[in-house]
C-alpha cells in the first residue's frame, strides 16, 4: 500500500449513500461499503464499493463494525488463516478486548471452546467475562500475571490471537498445546511500535510443537465475506456475538479525533 | 519425547538386515529402516520398522540420507508444509550446506527455480555451486554479507528454509515476497543453542508481506514418505540430485564421535 500523501484524502473504509448513479446496478438510496476515505462526498466508478443490506435488526453502526472489517478479520482469521476452531481447543487472545480481538473471542465461543482473554483494567474484564461471556480474564500488569497465565492455559492452547509479541507470546508458545496456531492480524495500533524486538527466546518450541504462526490481511480473504457476514449477523441475531462500538458524532472535523482514539 | 535414561539405547533411525523372524511379513535378510537405536543387535516386536528396498542403482547409504530423514524432511518441508514451490519462486537456505538444506536446494532446482544458498567457507560454496548447482553462494562470515545478500534476493523470497533465526532471518523477512513461507525442522543442531534470543525487530512485516512460519518434525509427514522415496529416487538416478554422506567405519563403539561430528 502506498502511503497517503501530505494534503491527499486520509484512506478509510466507510459506508456511504449513494445520492446519485450513472453506474447500472448502483441506484440513488444504496447503501455501499468500501474505501471511501475521510470524505463527506466522493466522487468514484464504483470499483471496490460493494453494496449493503443492512440485516433486518442490526444497527447501522454493525456494518461498519462487527459485520465490517473488524468481523470479517476475526471471521477470516479464525476459519481462512488458522485451522478453524477444533474441539477442545483452548483459543487465547492477547489484546482481548480490542474491537476485533473481542469479535474472535465471542466467535470462538460459539464454538463451544475455552477462551481466555487478556486485558489491562478491570472495567475490561468485566466487558469480557460479564457481556462477552470469556471464560477467563487476565491483567498482564498484575504481579502474578505469569503464574495467572499458566494456570488458565493449563490444558494447553491452540490459538493464539496475538497483536504485542514478546514475553507473552513466549509464554504462549511455552503452554502451547502441539499444532498450535499463532495468529497475526493488521494490526494498526502496532504501526507505531514497529520497532519494539521481539525476542522468542524458546524459538525450539516453533520445531518440537510444530508451530504454524501467520499473518494475515483482511482483504486478501474476500472470498469468504458472504459466508462471514452471514455467520456474523446470525450470532449478532442469537445474542451469541455482541456488537460494541465507539461512535463519534459530528461531520469530518471530528475524524482525525476518531483516528487518534485507536492510539 | 522423553529423554533418554542414563544408560539406555541411545535414540536413533537406522537401517537394520533381519536376522530370524517370527513375524509374518518379516523375512530374514529383509532391510527395515526405523529407530533402532545405537545397537548392533535388537529384539523387537516390529513395530515402526518399515521394509526397505534399495532402489536399483541406489547405494545403501542413501537409504539412511538422501532417501531417509534427510531427504523426507527436505521434501516433506518443501512441499506439504510450505506451500510447494511456485514458478518463479526464489528459495534461500540459511545453512544450505547442512545434509537436509543442501537436498533442499537441490529439490527446489529440480522445478526450475533461483537457488541462494548461505554457508560459511570457500569448500562449501564449491559444493554448492559446482556439486548442487545453487544460483548463489553467500559467505555469512563477509563484511559485504548484508549487501550480498540484498542482491541475491533482490527478486524477493518465496520460501525460507531457516534453521539460524536472528539478524539473517531479519534480512529475509525484509527481502521476502509477499505471502512468503519460513519453515523450520527439526534442527538437531540448534538444540544446544536454544537458548539464544532472536529477535525479529522487523515484526510487523508478519502481516503486511502474509508471513506463513511453520514448524515441523518429519515423521509427521509419513503419508507422503513414499510419493518421496519415489520422487528423490527418480532425482537421483537422473543426476539432479547429489548425495553426499559422511560414512565413519567401525562397530558400534565408532558411534558416539559420529553424533557428536554432527555439532
Amino acid at each position: 500500500m502506498d502511503p497517503i500523501k501530505i494534503n491527499g484524502v486520509m484512506r478509510a473504509w466507510g459506508l456511504a449513500k449513494i445520492i446519485v448513479s450513472k453506474k447500472k446496478g448502483f441506484n440513488e438510496g444504496d447503501l455501499v461499503y468500501g474505501l471511501v476515505g475521510f470524505s463527506e462526498f466522493v466522487i468514484t466508478n464504483g470499483t471496490g464499493l460493494n453494496k449493503i443490506e443492512v440485516p433486518s435488526g442490526d444497527d447501522i453502526v454493525d456494518v461498519l463494525g462487527v459485520l465490517g472489517l473488524n468481523g470479517l478479520t476475526a471471521y477470516a482469521g479464525l476459519f481462512d488463516v488458522a485451522h478453524g476452531i477444533k474441539k477442545g481447543d483452548r483459543v487465547v487472545g492477547s489484546g482481548a478486548a480490542g474491537a476485533t480481538d473481542s469479535i474472535v473471542g465471542q466467535i470462538a465461543k460459539t464454538q463451544g471452546v475455552h477462551i481466555v482473554g487478556i486485558a489491562g483494567s478491570n472495567e475490561k474484564h468485566d466487558v469480557l467475562l460479564n457481556e462477552f461471556n470469556f471464560n477467563v480474564a487476565l491483567n498482564y500488569k498484575k504481579d502474578t500475571f505469569k503464574q495467572d497465565f499458566i494456570v488458565a492455559t493449563n490444558d494447553g492452547i491452540g490459538i493464539y490471537w496475538d497483536n504485542v509479541g514478546g514475553e507473552i507470546l513466549e509464554l504462549a508458545l511455552e503452554q502451547a498445546s502441539n499444532f498450535p496456531n499463532i495468529i497475526n492480524w493488521g494490526c494498526i495500533a502496532e504501526y507505531n511500535k514497529s520497532e519494539a524486538p521481539i525476542g522468542i527466546r524458546n524459538y525450539f518450541h516453533i520445531v518440537t510443537k510444530r508451530l504454524t504462526l501467520r499473518g494475515f490481511i483482511c482483504s486478501d480473504h474476500y472470498k469468504i465475506f458472504g459466508e462471514a457476514r452471514k455467520e456474523l449477523s446470525a450470532w449478532l441475531a442469537s445474542g451469541q456475538l455482541k456488537a460494541k462500538s465507539a461512535v463519534l458524532t459530528g461531520r469530518m472535523e471530528k475524524a482525525p479525533e476518531a483516528l487518534a482514539a485507536l492510539f
